[in-house]
């Protein structure tokens, strides 16, 4: 029998109606012939509700009672999952994080999975018993509680996955992975498959269907993914399958456009251009925990000298600056913001550097002025005004062929 | 330091506000030089909550699934709890039924504590940090989780203070054990102190301060307990100290009142005297699940014959009598609803068969009926129409002194 993890998000199961739907989808899966473990997150707004009233007493992400605060409210789903199940006549037990154990480390409220122990999860299935794993949680070796961080369940069902050899299906509140926001882009199609990277990279740039972790976990495990949704019947969702690289590589040249807004432009200008300047400014930011996104630097008019740039997050920019100018006094430090990030994806972009030119003509097709360019080996991405987001997101969208996939 | 379990029921954590009342309470302990361990119930209303939720699933008490969904409410109850201590200042930490562990023994639902380790308490102690324990739930020998049944916590909070050789103060929303229900008699006065046998024939007449099976097992271990109110300012409640007996038996003869309405009275008439009857009956009544109270059984007029006279719950009578007709086909039986219990409690009932006299003229006299009458050892009850409990009760309350303590 062909084992599939299959994880529901807490839109899929947030009512009993919502528990009693993905519950019929395991019993098809099971009719299917497949051997299905279920990993669950809490009822949707129930980790809200659990860290509103750890923040009533001062406790936040990344503290210790607030994990197990947290945990109860997957502890509490995979319990319903089990007896959900059983109503339709399949035996099934909740297998909590300490349970089996999930192996945890690091930082309560992010922690990472260091191990999973598959016996608890063999011990059933070799009795016809479907474990329910509650998700997002897992015990450090001091046996405390901790979470995994937010859509850390996504990561559970992964790392489960690939310790039991399975695929892993995410079942969410969408049908798949899109070739970018239909609100945006009417023409917006579901990509049957997409690659890890193109995953991680559409995930970071907001097309928040997966949690990155777990896409970085299946990636270096080899684990199949697949997006499907959970509001609709059995075997409707077509979703999108997230694969290896090669089967789906030359098809095409990019799969998809993503966008972020709010995010500002900071410039050091004129820096000697020896290298310590980029160093503490980036060592100043990153103890500030502030992420930093689209690392330019180039040549000044003025010979021997840098310009370096970068984009932050709206909301992180006057954090970013205090930093700056307490460790880069000398330097002149400008920034602007009401800009927004669009950026184009795909596994194809690999063997095509003159995509980026492209790009530019699209754009300034449309009169929109690209204020810094930064390319990965997979993603272009460009920082426009936030007025002409929209804009660029359907000229890329048409220009890239991605209305016609 | 005088060690204490301070244990707080849902009422008592029933909002935010009054965990941090609780929290303040417990501060006022330190202060007063004494090392408090604290147990806490779910926040009120939350086990009902997730019992529903279970029950939407045809989960029910006794279930395995149920337990897994019912314990998530002390969980995050203890975690809030160590964060509103730390708010004060203190250290705490939430310790989990399998954390600690409270190993479980007996039926999902209704378990009952087989061991409690206490080593992660006394580590925390030696460390100046306050464990708060999540009462109702431990682990049976297979890792499972289980609930205590209804009032649970107490269970935990008595077994916690035998091992660590503590006294057990039991916070609820009442400031004491009384001498019968204050909305019957308004000169009903809180005891100052009774016996465990007192608590616990108070406890099982419809007194619901603490749970019977947390009574007796500080009886049968020696623990001394506190019933406290959690809704004044510290050391503003004097509460109930429940003890062993000599100190307080020749005090008083009667120490309380206690009634349970909806009782329902079943008779065998004229059965053969010899054993046979009442063994069949009793056996009959126990396999069905049924609960059996204030057994009478006396000679009928027919000489070698006996009469059976028991009482039941109303909401049993049914089922009762339905098993009753199966294993006892050929004897006359009659039932009679609309009936209550008045029952006078005191350890000094002991050394003094002949209140049960004195009992029959107080009702007597005010025209109440008695329709069955038993004794135990610290107890009188008497049948009653439903009617007549509250002048029945008021009319005990008065004729043994009880206004007056």
């Amino acid at each position: 029998m062909k084992r599939v993890v299959a994880k529901f998000g807490g839109t899929s199961v947030g009512t009993p109606e919502r528990i009693r739907h993905a519950a019929r989808l395991i019993q098809a899966a099971v009719e299917a012939g497949e051997q299905p473990v279920v990993v669950v997150s809490a009822m949707s707004g129930e980790t809200d509700r659990l860290l509103g009233l750890a923040r009533e007493f001062g406790g936040d992400l990344g503290d210790r009672e607030t994990d197990v605060a947290l945990a109860a409210g997957e502890q509490a789903c995979s319990a319903l999952m089990a007896l959900a199940l059983r109503e339709l006549g399949l035996q099934a037990r909740s297998v909590l994080g300490w349970q089996a154990p999930v192996v945890t480390t690091g930082p309560y409220g992010s922690a990472s999975i260091d191990g999973m122990d598959t016996s608890v999860f063999e011990a059933l299935l070799g009795e016809g018993i479907i474990p329910v794993l509650a998700g997002y949680q897992g015990i450090n070796t001091a046996a405390d509680l901790q979470t995994l961080g937010r859509g850390g369940t996504d990561l559970s069902a992964a790392a489960l996955a690939a310790a039991l050899k399975a695929r892993c299906d995410i079942y969410t509140d969408v049908d798949g992975v899109y070739t970018t926001d239909p609100r945006i882009v009417p023409e917006a199609r579901r990509l049957d498959a997409v690659s890890h990277d193109e995953m991680l990279e559409l995930a970071a740039q907001g097309a928040k269907v997966l949690q990155p972790r777990s896409v970085e976990f299946a990636k270096s495990h080899g684990v199949p993914m697949r997006v499907l949704s959970s509001f609709v019947e059995p075997g409707e969702s077509a979703g999108t399958e997230v694969m290896a690289e090669p089967r789906i590589a030359e098809k095409r040249l990019v799969s998809g456009v993503a966008y972020a807004r709010d995010q500002a432009r900071i410039a050091l200008l004129g820096s000697r251009d020896g290298g310590d300047i980029a160093r503490a400014c980036f060592e100043a930011l990153a103890e500030g925990g502030i992420g930093v996104d689209m690392i330019v630097q180039a040549h000044s008019r003025t010979p021997g000298t840098i310009n370096l740039e970068f984009s932050v997050a709206h909301k992180d920019l006057e954090a970013a600056l205090g930093h700056l100018e307490n460790a880069l006094s000398e330097t002149e430090i400008t920034s602007e913001t009401g800009l927004a990030k669009v950026s184009i994806v795909g596994a194809g972009l690999r063997q095509r550097a003159d995509i980026a030119r492209s790009l530019f003509g699209v754009l300034a097709e449309r009169g929109i002025e690209i204020k810094v360019l930064a390319t990965s080996e997979i993603k272009i991405s460009a920082l426009v005004e936030n007025d002409a987001v929209e804009r660029a997101v359907r000229a890329l969208h048409a220009a890239y062929g991605l209305d016609q996939i």
